[in-house]
């Protein structure tokens, strides 16, 4: 046993150590006793910062999904041609994926059991959306190639961007931030554009 | 409790019950009783077929790793330039990973726990080495681009394709297998031979 120590978890440092347990157990496999372990203080000094792990997980998952829809409002994604504002989406993808690795892991790994959850998955489909709109948008203004179906082609390039979160190890052994967006969108949009 | 049925199972059907136990629950998670089970058998009934849940787990991956592997020895990944080696390999990636989806599946989940998972592991490391020297010869006689690291090019292929167990499904909803290999040809070739 670890004696609990002080308290002096701000509620985004406690949502840090929190993370980190829901992407090594799984949010399920979770209790209040394994966040507390790991934060080293008491359920009660936990339940003093939020209600449960529920609203710790909403957290969390919001956090990412700001950072994803926050993409959209920026100036270069809402101007210009659709297949231009789809490469800066993009490579803005992949850069918030790996600023906010550990709480885009966790948003990718949400299951659907719990109603939080079901809000994340519907959010993260009105992404998809979004992303899928802006590649029919490049293919009618004649900018994509028209022989690869919309649907298909977003969760392909879904699939390479989420799969980021799997071996990008932040130490720079797997390439640079810059490095591994530059790469995305060369493959893609270079394949995209045909 | 259901009464079980008389053991009609052979090798490759008891086979198919296990890796859709496994995908379901994990390999982790799985007990004898389990898949005893799901096959309507007792687990007397399994041991007959097999040493234990090991067993399946590795003729299972190893279904898998025979088809991955069985493409490198098709003469069109033997003969020719690498990059027209590799388009080859890539679609045939695809093509296999659908035929054999549940068993692909199986593999890239497997986590390193037992002995066989980390033999799965090795093999799979082995395949992607083989694939990311395709790349590199292909970058070598110059029909690849050069500024897109070798590894983390394979990495972000290998990543769209592994993605393609998230979301494919048989009915041909998401697209018939030959349109996903096109897709994926067309996309990642493209943008490699930039």
């Amino acid at each position: 046993m670890t004696t609990p120590r002080r308290d002096t978890y701000t509620p985004d440092s406690l949502l840090q150590v929190a993370v980190q347990v829901f992407n090594e157990r799984g949010y399920d496999g979770t209790s209040m006793e394994h966040l507390a372990k790991a934060a080293g203080i008491s359920k009660s000094s936990i339940y003093h910062h939020v209600s449960g792990k529920e609203e710790l997980l909403r957290r969390a998952v919001s956090r990412a999904l700001e950072g994803l829809f926050g993409i959209l409002d920026e100036p270069p994604a809402r101007e210009g041609r659709a297949a231009d504002r789809l490469e800066y989406v993009v490579r803005r993808m992949v850069e918030v994926l790996i600023a906010e690795l550990p709480y885009v892991t966790l948003l990718l790994r949400v299951r659907g059991n719990t109603g939080t959850e079901r809000w994340a998955l519907e959010r993260r489909r009105e992404f998809d959306h979004r992303v899928a709109e802006l590649l029919k948008n490049a293919a009618a203004e004649g900018d994509v190639r028209g022989d690869v179906e919309v649907r298909l082609a977003t969760r392909l390039v879904f699939g390479m961007i989420n799969s980021i979160v799997e071996w990008y190890r932040p130490d720079g052994r797997t390439g640079a931030r810059r490095e591994v967006a530059d790469a995305v969108v060369q493959l893609v949009l270079t394949g995209l554009r045909g």
